[in-house]
């Protein structure tokens, strides 16, 4: 499956950067887009971020999915989901035909940029099927904690999306701690960033797309890019074959894990 | 703390390597020096290491005590380790007093490599305090499964010592995975190495010191090496609470990696 990883600023016409990638990634042979954390609205806007939330059908996910299917790709695209009262840090995948195919709500907040105004999500896999490979969803913060890849990994998560707004200066992340992610995990895994300034906040670029053998397929430097990558299950089934690190868990001695609540003494 | 981590082959005489390095590195003002996986013996010799395994206070130990005490400085050294019918992939850290203050075997064995021969450790932290650090062990392929450095990090391990036998072609593993390491766990990571050729292994060196903030201190190439760096206590106060991580952890989503027992389905 050829993917596309957008990687800029939401801007002020988010739904018309979506519109004009979707139709370059699509001539470029591309049968998924990625874009960052919170897209459609801009991440670090404030208050505004809840009075701009949408349910899982709103206005903007069926712009989206008319996108999607007038170019026959799948999109993944990070916004502000409003559930009652709640407002979660969510990312939604439409599939090719415009269906809404997963959900997902970030699940390890970031700070006060994230905690003054979303509620955690509780469901750390989310996944679909697309083209036949199983696609999992998380956001920015999740993809630093190894456990929540892991759980993507044991669930059969070959494809990982994770859109994101990594500022400056985390690039350590981004360059070091997602391609870990991808060989440990022996997964797929695409990192789309913001780039720009967005209010206090620098955001780093520094996109990718990992394969399981740790091989940065695509990278982005700090300005805004289209990045292409080839997402291929032989290669997937042949690095799993070699690297059996999912095998060679030892999860009787990692209950400390699922069990400690608190930061170490 | 000042720490010394040697790179470099076990050759034909393995502690008199040990007694020159760690004049070397004291004279350099170490207090604490790291030597690579099954130092004492060599790693990759075949049946023979099942004759030279010894228990925790053999011939071997005794010696390393004896240069521990000489020199003021703690040692950690890998030696295959005899316990009965057992032979343990083991790592042992000697006190500056020559006290045997922790013994770590193996827990996630490395292949035919190690499982023809091993049987493996069943407790993955091993902790011991040293001038004021908790320092915990770890061997080589260990260090690949973030549970297992995660597992320390919840058990309060300041410094963690990683004797290693890591080859050509997996670089990425001391470039990427032990760095990331350091970062996600908030710990202080010294990673061992040997280099040159060893029957069919050839080694790939580049052993390496990685600060809480994934900085790395000292990294070696693939020739022989004596890495010197700094353990600052203040500094692991600082970035912890920088980089909450291990507060922000959400247990309850983990269940599965202490349940789940295979590979991706």
């Amino acid at each position: 499956m050829h993917i596309a990883v957008h990687q800029g600023p939401s801007g002020s016409d988010a739904i018309g950067t979506v519109a004009t990638t979707v139709t370059r990634a699509a001539d470029s042979g591309a049968e998924l887009v990625v874009f960052p954390e919170m897209f459609t609205t801009g991440y670090h806007i404030g208050a505004d971020i809840l009075t701009l939330a949408e349910p899982t059908d709103g206005t903007t996910a069926r712009a989206v999915a008319r996108l999607a299917t007038e170019h026959r790709v799948a999109i993944a695209y990070g916004y502000p989901e409003r559930d009652g009262d709640a407002v979660f840090n969510a990312v939604q995948l439409i599939g090719p035909d415009g269906a809404r195919l997963a959900n997902y709500r970030k699940t390890h907040l970031y700070g006060d940029l994230d905690r003054t105004r979303f509620t955690p999500g509780e469901r750390v896999v989310v996944q679909a099927e697309v083209h036949g490979l199983l696609v999992g969803l998380l956001i920015c913060y999740d993809v630093e904690f190894p456990e929540a890849v892991r759980a993507h990994a044991l669930a059969g998560t070959d494809l990982l999306l994770v859109p994101t707004a990594l500022m400056s200066p985390y690039e350590t992340v981004a360059d070091t701690l997602v391609p870990a992610r991808a060989y440990e995990s022996q997964l797929y895994l695409a990192y789309a960033n913001h780039t720009g300034q967005e209010g206090t906040l620098r955001y780093c670029g520094r996109s990718c797309v990992v394969a399981p053998t740790g091989q940065v397929l695509a990278r982005g430097g700090h300005d805004d890019d289209l990045l292409l990558a080839d997402i291929d299950p032989a290669l997937l089934r042949a690095s799993r074959a070699e690297n059996t690190h999912l095998a060679d868990r030892r999860p009787e001695l990692y209950t400390a894990l699922a069990t400690h609540e608190g930061a170490a003494a």
